[in-house]
């Protein structure tokens, strides 16, 4: 039986993956570069250690039953090292090969026979000019490897920007993707067991904000078609890549058109609202997953829920405001500990559960404007 | 702003006041004379030392921003001298001093002008026989101070139960209460803050065994009336406690006849459910009150919930049956990372939503029968 779990990276999403473990009555390990990380606070313990240090990475494995993982940018050398040494890893190391490159993961996409964006590999800049002659402008130039929050991303709307996106991109290997208009980004989370069992949450509706997911509506606002096919390609891309764990898929809808964008093989942003809303989160929902436990189907606690994420100002530490936001009743404020406020970066988010779409956004609207960062070294500690 | 919580004991209560206050983003420090205790391994930082330590008491108020508590046996030193020390304590000193002494807890009750059971204090043996003859048998002779589910209590039938019972008391101060038959036994969940505000849970039905809390039904099978001067009486003394938090009473329902068994001033085992089944839990809402926040009325999630504690069967550490219990979509499990389930030690608990009462009872006793106590010195560690 599974009593320890072992996770790579102590962010957020880590940090509610454990609070949700504890609650289980697991034992959590964390593997994290960061000291007081904001998974590590949480966690029975947290070794501080390089993703690449195959030595501590050793440890993790030495020391729980199952290792995970809380981003997809982990050297695959690590996952391959642990699954050498027999050591279990969900989602395995084939899984994160797939979808830690956006080539390999387009193309496994396709061969499920499930729509992609239009792309083309770029390894110079004549491949560069040859993409974009074939795909058209606009277009997004991305690192094949690594990126998040729209890091590692250009937009290309004609010659200079392609010059200086390939330039910025100092030779690492890239992936030119045709940028179509579209009605709605989408998302679902999935999860998958080793027994084969598979469920879905319902269909996410997100609205980003340079790059940086800002809002969340669960269910979107879609036709019921729309849900199905975004649930089937779901379940026949975890059975395709025999995933064990959550994950999430985000989608383009243009019309009725619809288009995977990227598969995350782990618990996502655009999930966070099942602690909330759902009987079981999809945290929990990973933790049955990886520990062979049964996946039996979320249900939602309320009509709708959106999630709001809380970001960093980069003018103060301190957030004003919570008093006036945790006035609403239907309010559910997370904080993930985190000392420094820096401009754009995840600090928390808070959700709204609503008896619409519409009742729960216009209250998280009203939530998102009493929310300010306050420059703590100018208030005086009392 | 109040960014450190300082827990004084940790269990299960703490555990899960932990859990909800790192959600939030607070720092948490824990003071319990055992390592690797329930709370602790969710906590910031554990300080490993007696409640009685006067020094490491001291070290929690300096680390921390409120002092609260998670059980009511702390002594009343420890929080007079943090007091003293002009640290914040919630609830305070005097609520703790009045909570902590059965007879001035009744005394209390009935100065707020709600009844309780007939009760004489009992110092010497001739005492004891005096207030069997002013208030008759059956009773329950108690200590009190200290004692909790069934300890440091001892019904009393006759003459041979007292000369019995009193001999184990070894000289502690006593109290005899009246043992009347009742329908049911009755808890409520209150909070207030330090600005006044007052809120109520549902009115909660409990099912004892062997005096160890055994299941809670939510909201209790009681007439309208009867919540209601359940509500009434806790918002009564709420207000003249003038407590800080939130806390619960428990009562006994003969007919319609109510009386205050007892009143506990931290969150409660009958409060439990409120993590899965209400909008704001009652670790959320004692959060809140300690931190200054706004107290809002938590709303249930679900019509009706059932609440099974997790007895240890001293039989054995590994709990078999989860994956059994987990099948029920509306189950949800929560262990408290005790390593040793001795008999009758509460090792965690799993609530059961349901559309009514009878509905979540029925699922509850079919999940209750799934689980059972594994020795584990016996079982191959895979």
């Amino acid at each position: 039986m599974t009593s320890a779990i072992g996770i790579l990276g102590g962010g957020q999403l880590g940090r509610m993956l454990t609070l949700e473990a504890k609650r289980m009555g697991y034992r959590v390990v964390v593997l994290e570069p960061l000291t007081n990380s904001p998974a590590g606070q949480i966690a029975d313990e947290q070794i501080v250690a390089a993703y690449a240090d195959l030595r501590f990475i050793g440890e993790l494995g030495a020391r729980t039953d199952v290792v995970t993982y809380e981003f997809e940018n982990i050297p695959l050398a690590a996952i391959e090292a642990l699954e050498a040494d027999r050591r279990l890893v969900r989602p395995s190391g084939g899984v994160l090969r797939i979808t830690q490159e956006r080539l390999l993961e387009k193309q496994f996409v396709r061969e499920c026979g499930i729509a992609t964006v239009d792309y083309a590999a770029v390894g110079t800049h004549g491949d560069l000019g040859d993409a974009i002659a074939e795909i058209s402008l606009p277009g997004v130039l991305k690192t094949t490897m690594g990126g998040y929050d729209g890091k590692g991303q250009w937009l290309i709307r004609g010659a200079a920007d392609a010059d200086a996106a390939f330039g910025a991109a100092k030779g690492r290997p890239l992936i030119y993707e045709a940028f179509s208009p579209f009605d709605k980004e989408l998302s679902i989370i999935c999860a998958r067991n080793a027994a084969g069992e598979v469920v879905t949450y319902p269909v996410a509706e997100n609205e980003h904000d340079g790059g940086v997911l800002a809002t969340t509506i669960v269910p979107a606002r879609i036709a019921p078609a729309i849900a199905d096919e975004v649930r089937r390609a779901a379940e026949t891309i975890a059975a395709g890549l025999d995933i064990v764990g959550a994950f999430a898929i985000e989608f383009f809808l243009a019309g009725e058109h619809l288009l995977v964008n990227e598969i995350a093989p782990r618990v996502h942003n655009t999930g966070h609202y099942s602690l909330d809303a759902a009987t079981i989160s999809q945290y929990e929902m990973h933790v049955r997953a990886i520990c062979d436990l049964p996946l039996v189907p979320p249900r939602m606690l309320v009509p709708a829920v959106v999630m709001v994420n809380i970001l960093g100002g980069g003018s103060g530490d301190q957030l004003g405001g919570v008093n006036e936001l945790l006035r609403d009743p239907d309010v559910s404020l997370h904080m993930y500990g985190k000392a420094h406020a820096a401009l754009r970066r995840k600090m928390g988010h808070f959700t709204v559960l609503g008896s619409d779409a519409d009742d729960a956004l216009r209250k998280a609207e009203l939530g998102r404007r009493k929310l300010h960062w306050i420059d703590n070294r100018a208030v005086s500690r009392a």
